[in-house]
């Protein structure tokens, strides 16, 4: 099955390149009856786009989603919805040096050996920019789990080496990073301008709460909710690994101390991260995921040309000094699509 | 889509509950005129199968694979091939004190939830047990594998705290722990010990390699073959991480220290454990997974019956201290499951 | 993805060969808490077993189904269902000679070319007797449409050219041809005995209805419900032709005669057989498949060898005169296997 | 599963309504590396457009497509491929009278029923027009095809109840109905004029060719290559009934006669329609739907509102006295979709 298909019976189809004409989303199984219009979508994609050059470079206009079908007069029919976000502000010419060569921790090397051609062009398909029909789709999921009054938040935890030390969710939109730690906020964004003089670029994890979800969302055995979340999440660009509540710290612990007693109002502690068994708990689902440093560095690295001849590489442009927080909506929206999808198949069976 | 079917191409149904009459998997999509026998099978069976009372209780007699379709004359024919493995040693009586109450770390509360119902003889579905489906398909896919030069070996990097010193992977099989290094396993083995006796339990890490696979296998931009990978080993019970070459130590490393160098001759490192992309690069994928201790524990616990009221759970009867050994094989046929599947789906675009 | 699995939300994977130990179906997404036993599904499929020997021939002990999984105390938990129904009065040595040919009219010739290998005893997968299976889970789907009182009915319309003159539903049981006109029965067998002591075979047409069906099953554009029913139905061996309402019929029609006019209290006529837009609309649905004459025959037909050798097939051995009456409730585990994953599905999205 | 998804290697998901900004449809699972521009598309879908105001009306404006991504310098990349095609020549005045109302024949009372809420304005998602998507991605589909020598063709068989008495292929695209008979062609128009006079619509036949297909596609059980055809046209909008080969004539036949009898130099006849066991023979595919007369019609007719009260419908504006010759390249479109998915599924696998 061609890969650009998320989601059962709320399924999101996404397609589009860096430097095409546009990007977007079908999706298909969402609700009627829900209203939903162009600026539900517009908000979302704001948060994806970077607001402080400190952090970020980026296209200068904001993105801009056009609804193509599946709404009538404000709320959602039942058929499918058809988002495009149109490239507005696409330079191709920086990329052309690049043509003939694969960039380091980047793509470029597997799409050729795929698929024996590739679109150059600010990454084609395999871009970040990728993210933002993510992001549009899980725009229409917020929609399902509005009803359900299911919240999701994500925000930085981690990055270049410094962590978060308080979790204060109110902070979260108050600073660039989504970062739940003002006091972090400043050693963090003196950390990026040092590595971006640097030419270098850095990692970090981001952590992802999903607030308000009933007990019994999962499929097991395949498709349980901490597998589909895994999934999800690792196949976002940049993202190199996934745990839910105690994750890999649980590899170091006792039994007595991991498990997560039950008294008649709930659990007593949350390593379970909200999952027991694949399937919700109706605890706080909790995800953490490991963001690889950018791997567009201006720092010169060694690689090859197509032809397998050995070449340097220092790469100018436009690139961000991190994935994250751009990834941090698209994390968001990752999880949105699975609960959403996870929503309707409960509710097929009870 | 209810959950349990795995893959696209090459396609598995698993069945069965731990105290049922037996388990199974049918796996679809097996390309005909291969080799296959039951004792191909049960030779992967045996690995899941404790070696050692120190490590795990077990079953006493082996699981035995009955092939019921699909195989003529010794070969795969392209229909449907039937596994059944039939309970023998089946003992619920164990199990009737915990009919009423949901025990911590378990599954028993969220399929309560899920389903309105649950099989409480020995986990029902939820059990350790139904892996054994999942190893039978995975020998399965290691045929297709194998014709492809693809070995996939999953080993204990660590186990109660201790962690492997050296990778001698000529040891993995010389130990009951499948650990590659001999001088971890003695302090593994004491450790367990100690927590036994202790009435409590321990997780673990286990990494799992594949070597062999050509570049190009993975479906971007869902169907990533890392986001493949960490679906497949995270619904596998007790894990709760999985993480990608340098994984979670990804988040607190430079661009110029994680990306891998390209030379004619392959990568300089393999920061990226074996996929650029979401696409195998033709190096070693390199994946591990956090194991939590195993959740049934002879200490006293905390925790509420079905009714909602108060009550306190030892768990007696057998089971093992970690579900590390025995989910290594678990591990390394999930893998095999999303290789061979990946491995179809590329021949169909190219 | 291999053929093997049907549906959606209610999801049937089947497996065996004709001469194989066993046939089977995993039945996945079964909602929890149906009272299910052996029973219910063998009175289904004893309905599938020839009743009368002027009709078919027949393996002599009836079929038994063993549920493997899914069902504890009686009730479905959610869980897959395992089906297995035991290949007990098996003797393939009546095949041996057709081992080497291709015989007309049957799946010899293309399950050669698609696989390369095939199971030659009593037709292996490509068996009429693979529906066994497929009668065993529209027994399981049986279930769910009893709770929203649907009732689907299958019944011979024609066969042999003998076309019933009036439909008698309470006759459908009382004549071994499953057919409403028992006047036209009597007709049948003879023409049955004709064609039979001629050493050949005839066709014919089944009939299928369910009522009770809500307006809002089926979903456009690719799924919608005609669209189901044809691939359903023509997926049995030899139906050769499917058509919903007024049918072939309609294409010589007006669309003043065609139309079906809506009133307050229901649509005055039924062209549409109960689908519009490929949606059901409340009305009964009436669906019509045409089956081939059975392709084993006894007069003499020129044929050709594995090696492409010229040679001639007279086929003896258990064979019926026409696939009818068996089909039938094939027929009605199509239907209900299709109205199930659509009923389920609809659950999700209102 | 949402069903505006259609196969699954070679992978479309279609969206838009009549009276949208545009519809379109999204292609995954195209190999990399075929030609493909915006004119191969625009070639077939000038085939859907009407020709000639005898036979039917039409938007003014020809249909345009434009390549949103998964093309690079006129070569497909493997990645999903956009394809939208704008509404230009959209009033939707004329429906506004229409929206309070069901008309018979109609998806208007069960799109109501199904989501409780439907776009009134052309027919919303049930629109006829919503099938410029499928031929769309069909001339995608041809571009695979075209690489294995594969040419789908079809044609008016029958319309008016005038049935062609002869099949002259090279006069199909010499007249406005796709009829391979000339002297039926002008019979026809003369019907289609006097039914139109009539204010009334007629049905008829189309019948589609595959030549040059190789022996082994189809998956059987239940994905039979028959089974797919079927459930792909019945799929179609306006119809009712298919048949492969000799279809529902084989009810009435005998063995003997509707066997085809096999030689070195293939088949003697080809009452199979070119599918054995559900899989390609390697002779030519044919396969025959019926079209029922369009619902559309000036005529009076008794129908009731959205509230239940009884009223009368007489259709104005712009429609067709038949769905037939446009619904022919829709199916040609759909038997390329068919056809390419099952070829990439048999490379999978051998």
């Amino acid at each position: 099955m061609p890969g650009n298909t998320f989601g059962t019976m709320f399924r999101v189809t996404t397609w589009g390149e860096s430097h095409g004409p546009a990007l977007g989303a079908v999706v298909d199984g969402c609700p009627p009856g829900l209203t939903l219009t162009a600026e539900d979508i517009n908000q979302e994609l704001a948060w994806r786009r970077s607001r402080d050059t400190r952090v970020s470079t980026s296209r200068r206009e904001p993105d801009q989603v056009e609804i193509m079908s599946g709404v009538f007069e404000g709320h959602t029919t039942g058929t499918p919805i058809s988002l495009a976000i149109y490239n507005r502000d696409v330079d191709s010419r920086a990329y052309d040096p690049l043509k003939g060569l694969f960039r380091p921790g980047h793509a470029d090397y597997t799409y050729w050996h795929k698929y024996g051609i590739r679109d150059p062009r600010g990454g084609g398909r395999a871009s970040g920019r990728e993210t933002v029909a993510r992001v549009a789709a899980g725009a229409v999921a917020k929609k399902i789990l509005d009803q359900q009054g299911i919240i999701v938040l994500a925000y930085t935890l981690a990055l270049g080496g410094i962590r978060a030390q308080k979790l204060d969710f109110d902070e979260i939109f108050n600073n660039p990073l989504f970062c739940p730690d003002p006091e972090a906020v400043v050693l963090i964004l003196q950390r990026l301008q040092e590595v971006k003089g640097a030419g270098d670029s850095v990692g970090g994890v981001v952590e992802i709460r999903a607030r308000g979800c009933q007990a019994g969302l999962g499929e097991p055995v395949f498709a349980k909710l901490d597998a589909m979340l895994a999934g999800a999440l690792m196949g976002i660009g940049a993202v190199k690994g996934v745990e839910i509540g105690s994750g890999f710290a649980a590899a170091d612990m006792l039994g007595s101390e991991n498990n997560d007693s039950l008294t008649p109002d709930g659990f007593l502690s949350n390593n379970a991260g909200g999952i027991l068994g694949g399937i919700s708990n109706g605890d706080e689902i909790v995800v953490r995921v490991a963001v690889k440093p950018i791997s567009s560095i201006e720092s010169e690295q060694q690689t090859i040309t197509v032809d397998g001849k050995v070449t340097t590489l220092s790469v100018k442009g436009r690139h961000d000094v991190s994935a994250i927080p751009r990834i941090v909506p698209v994390c968001t929206a990752m999880v949105r699509l699975v609960l959403a999808d996870m929503l309707l198949q409960q509710k097929a069976i009870r």
